[in-house]
């Protein structure tokens, strides 16, 4: 049977009619001229409106099946020396652990003919990739979504949150979600607010380098990540990622505490103002931070994987027009801002600002410093935007602050309560000030 | 004579009328009602519209003159126990430095009975706080504004940079900016575009803690920025800043590399992914990175203190609508977006950039991640992002970014120059890739 790993429909039946496999050099024909490439594979989750050419230079080129005339196979792909192995048995006694995808390149598998990231599907993959993982778990992998990190959205963190929470109850010893490394910390964050007391662990992994490369941090992430969920001895939502620049070593993260401080670096990630949850070698998970909830106390688990997309957020910056507040909260039920130092905006933002919560939306405080609390009661600048209604959020990442501010409003019957929820401490997102004032 | 400091007109010959000093207890009646308060001074650059009164809660109150009635001293403060002392005479063979003030509590002393803030204006007062100033350089303080450095902008940036660029031909062998901490390092990047090739140090210096406080870091820094101003064997612009927590060191940032990265720790200052341009101790200045730009070299040196404002900076969220690109991007000329990871956005606003762009806007693109360098090749978003005519900016800070924009918008004669321009290393604030790709 003809690889055409991922097609369907008419994509499919258009590369049948030509005969073409994947790995094939095809010369495609639009109204506007001919293209020659080698024929990618596509996800389990794309359209079934395009053809996806790798051109010589590089580049992928996406051609819509409308567009195209004909199709002629000019060189025939090597076969693909690589075929999927068994799913291996699960083996008795080991716990049970749901790997969901969401379309990270962890765990993923380079087509060296096409060059094509394709993630690895069934469990029998994630066995031939990682074995390690089987002597750790019973592993069942499920796709989601197939989607870059960066197109992760509000609509997503429900659908996640709702099949962790049923995966809490159906026997399942942990979560792991693997996800884009650009969006992690957002998706963690809102995770850990619509799982509050969930009896399990949930853990979110990702890799800064993908799998092809000799310095890929693919494998030892997800290994660190199914540890963590298949034998934590404590619960909630976490991330675990590496921890810095060596290769024996898994941070765990909580999931309101957690930022991506680096574009490339695989030690990225760092918990901020926050000591780490936990970290994982290969000898186990050491150096447990003290309160975590602890794993099987069901009795506050109460999921509430719902999620209010009308939230902004607004970065303060010099000569920001006063407009630009209005027309960021156009539409919007809060605005997160994330102002200078301890909590400060311009005093052309202002009129704006008091305008919206007068109008009944919910204006929050974080800080552009990335580390550190606001504190409103230092200067004139803060004290005014306090007496026009704005919320401080002491310690709280601008990140969460959003994710929080989206969950708050989903599951809130006004705005008082959903007020009141914001500057309480519901998933370790911030901590008392130690110094009164 | 009545001490009356900082009030003029209206409110001068009111306060003259009811006989009152700065430290008396007042009752000021409205239209609305009475207040009862001590008379606070006011800075040099206040209006003379109203009168302020610090009430028992330690809030400050501004009140109307034309709504005033009438006030009665209802307590005589005790007469200031401190009358600033003489200018000392110019040191001879002491290098010659400008201080400049916009408003920030450095340099600034604490009226006791008051509670107020008032900026050491004098040469004569800064020589009673920091006689160690003295020993270093002759300084001659200018105060340009009195602004919370949150409404520093654009407008204020031309100015200051106008002035250092005359100072450098008035024989002054620096310049010393003392700026609020929560815009220093927009404003550093503002002048070090404006200033290139500046022969002398233009050196910002604030302090996260103000001079009442025992842990002030005021005194320490600004020595540091005027040894730097008047010893230094380079030029450029540059941010003078506690370094680590201990008490005998300021660090020298380059004015391109600065950040706040904590909200009120001293040591919140670090310059990113950048060395240290040198550090300054008691016993003289060390460190020195190799490459800067040296001390009296005017060959260079074309002043351009000119910036537009109409630029947005934009950091992008899941679930951000595509709306909020267009509405950000509502009479600008360039956006900077602040991507996610490699320089990323969701797919809902491609054609709102896109759209930005084909009108001539100029979009260019940084990462929110703090840290690291931008890479619009490795995914699919990137490249569709570089298609649309997105500018990646390397491994530049978003706000230098955006003050580079307002600049270069503000210095050149076509588009296409000016977006030549923002990928052009013009004041250290890119540097080049170490490796190909």
């Amino acid at each position: 049977m003809a690889d055409l790993t991922g097609y369907k429909g008419r994509a499919l039946e258009f590369l049948t009619k030509a005969r073409a496999e994947v790995g094939d050099v095809l010369e495609a024909k639009t109204e506007w001229g001919a293209v020659t490439g080698t024929l990618v594979p596509r996800y389990e989750h794309a359209d079934d409106g395009h053809v996806i050419l790798k051109l010589k230079s590089g580049y992928n080129v996406g051609l819509a099946v409308s567009k195209l005339r004909s199709a002629t196979v000019k060189a025939k792909g090597e076969k693909p020396s690589f075929a999927p192995p068994e799913r291996p048995g699960p083996r008795p006694g080991l716990p049970k652990v749901l790997i969901v995808g969401t379309g990270g390149t962890i765990a993923s598998r380079v087509d060296y003919r096409t060059g094509a990231v394709r993630p690895a599907i069934s469990a029998g993959e994630l066995h031939s990739l990682i074995p390690e993982l089987s002597d750790i778990a019973n592993v069942e992998p499920e796709i989601m979504f197939n989607v870059f990190s960066e197109n992760i959205e509000a609509s997503h963190w429900a659908k996640l949150a709702a099949r962790a929470a049923k995966a809490a109850g159906e026997g399942y010893a942990g979560v792991v979600v693997t996800h884009g490394t650009d969006t992690l910390g957002y998706t963690a964050a809102a995770l850990s607010f619509a799982l509050q007391g969930v009896p399990i662990p949930v853990v979110l992994v990702g890799a800064q380098r993908s799998s092809d490369r000799p310095s890929s941090d693919a494998t030892q992430n997800l290994i660190g990540a199914v540890s963590v969920a298949a034998g934590a001895p404590f619960s909630g939502v976490y991330v675990a990622m590496h921890l810095g620049e060596s290769d024996d070593a898994v941070a765990v993260h909580r999931g309101t505490r957690v930022r991506k401080n680096h574009t490339s670096r695989r030690d990225a990630f760092e918990s901020v103002d926050a000591p780490l949850a936990a970290v994982w070698r290969p000898e186990g998970i050491e150096a447990v931070a003290p309160g975590l909830p602890k794993r099987g106390d069901r009795s506050g688990f109460k999921p509430a994987p719902r999620f209010d997309r009308r939230v902004a957020l607004l970065k303060y910056y010099p000569s920001m027009p006063g407009s630009l507040f209005a027309a960021a909260a156009k539409g919007m039920r809060a605005v997160v801002i994330e102002g200078t130092g301890l909590g400060h905006v311009g005093s052309r933002d202002l009129a704006a600002i008091r305008a919206f919560v007068k109008a009944g939306g919910l204006a929050c405080m974080t800080s552009q410093c990335g580390r550190g609390r606001v504190d409103m009661n230092v200067y004139d600048t803060g004290r005014d935007l306090t007496r026009a209604g704005v919320v401080p959020l002491e310690d709280m990442l601008p990140e969460t602050a959003l994710a929080k501010a989206m969950w708050v409003l989903g599951n809130s019957a006004t705005a008082a309560e959903a007020r009141a929820r914001m500057v309480e401490n519901l998933a370790g997102e911030m901590t008392a000030r130690r110094f009164p004032g």
